[in-house]
């Protein structure tokens, strides 16, 4: 589904079947498909449902999630910001759609709202000055995590207690950077129910995107399709005294300029 | 390629086209493809080099890998066994197969030999009684290192510091546990050119395999084709005083009893 000024576009149909309706497919070719894709007509498609809008990229071969990434957050938790980006995974069989429900788990889940960044080009060692050409577009992710497992042990469990089901939504859709004013400075807010618990902008990261590429990329091939979690800002539960944790029917509205918001009711 | 009695049968002619030759596809009906494999005369495939196997697994969708999970290790690296298993990942954009080279990378690069679980059926919430009936089998594994990335910094890197180009080569076939006498007690071993550098057993592990598989996926799905690296025994060039690590034209050969041999040139 290829969303255009408001309206969706059936890409198998629009495309006379050179790009198929497997959302993943898509990133074999991905500048082929945009390329295609700004030949549509803004406006040309049908109206649809934002609330049926499901996973755009269901299944990332790698998922990276960068710790302690705003240094306010870093301070709320009483971590220390690291010198290069601290480097945890979210598994794949975390991800869920933009408004899927979040199934609460045993323990203490927070929120972190995050910029997530899809890859769309696949390659090491990618310099600077070329990280942004990597990137398919950005979508908004909450990287859910479960504290108690999170911190309470003699090693920290960042990427398992961060994979329950469901507990990396991501979307609404993959918004391409020449559809953002500044794509390198976007409001970024997660409120639950009628609070606004985050609110930051992404040019406040430590470890910008650029940066995060090359230094992810000098030792991993990054690949179309994959996922790149960038970060939280400060206002999460865990820096609450005392600490403040989702309850079930807890509504979280993550949301980034330009980028769009998920909704995502936590069960 | 199935491999029977020391031949090798081609899986896609063999099966009339049934089966075919990507090695992942296989993994969305494992049950039914190792039924139809008992039905192959052992003997009756062609002779072949094992040097010219490539890897079982090439792209498995979730790498779990366990840290800290023979005491033994533990004590020589200075390291807390912890109580639950240590989950980190090593990116499957690091997988290789088991005769590739290692290219060597900055830093102090190092040895683990360890027995690799292959996940054959996809699960949540599994029961321990249950565990050995989701495995596919196993594979020898090196969970390649490099040290200084993985320590230095405010934050282990457990997941990027072992997660270099070919940081993770499996092999050399995937083994059923119907293929061992005792599964869960076999000799694992690593050899440094004409040294053994690692000698223990399975049996040693902390976490037992089965425990580990109930561990994660009471977290996380466990899908077919996943991997999981269960830990290293003692012996690796982090516990030696002073350290000993990897330099080019180093051959590993990493070897677990009843599942083969790996031989990995370091270059």
């Amino acid at each position: 589904m290829l969303i255009a000024a408001d309206t969706a576009v059936d890409v198998a149909e629009a495309s006379g079947g050179r790009f198929g309706s497997d959302p993943m497919a898509l990133f074999e070719d991905w500048a082929g498909f945009t390329s295609w894709a700004d030949t549509i007509e803004p406006g040309s498609g049908s109206t649809y449902e934002r609330s049926s809008l499901t996973c755009p990229v269901p299944a990332p071969g790698q998922i990276f999630a960068i710790g302690i990434n705003y240094g306010d957050h870093g301070s709320e938790v009483a971590m220390e910001v690291p010198d290069d980006p601290m480097v945890f995974t979210k598994f794949p069989s975390a991800v869920a759609g933009p408004f899927d429900d979040i199934p609460l788990v045993p323990g203490n889940c927070d929120w972190e709202v995050e910029l997530v960044v899809v890859i769309g080009r696949t390659a090491r060692d990618i310099d600077l000055d070329d990280a942004a050409a990597h990137i398919a577009g950005f979508a908004v992710g909450q990287d859910l995590s479960e504290r108690t497992c999170q911190l309470a042990g003699a090693y920290p469990q960042f990427s398992l207690a961060k994979s329950h089901a469901n507990f990396a939504p991501i979307g609404p859709e993959i918004v391409t950077l020449d559809e953002l004013d500044d794509p390198w400075d976007l409001e970024i807010r997660c409120d639950r129910n009628d609070t606004t618990e985050q609110l930051s902008r992404t040019s406040m990261l430590i470890h910008d995107v650029p940066s995060i590429i090359t230094y992810l990329s000098s030792t991993c091939e990054l690949r179309a399709g994959d996922l790149i979690f960038t970060g939280t800002p400060s206002g999460v539960g865990l820096g609450r005294v005392p600490p403040d944790y989702l309850v079930p029917g807890d509504v979280l509205t993550s949301t980034i300029e330009g980028v769009g918001a998920i909704v995502n009711r936590c069960i």
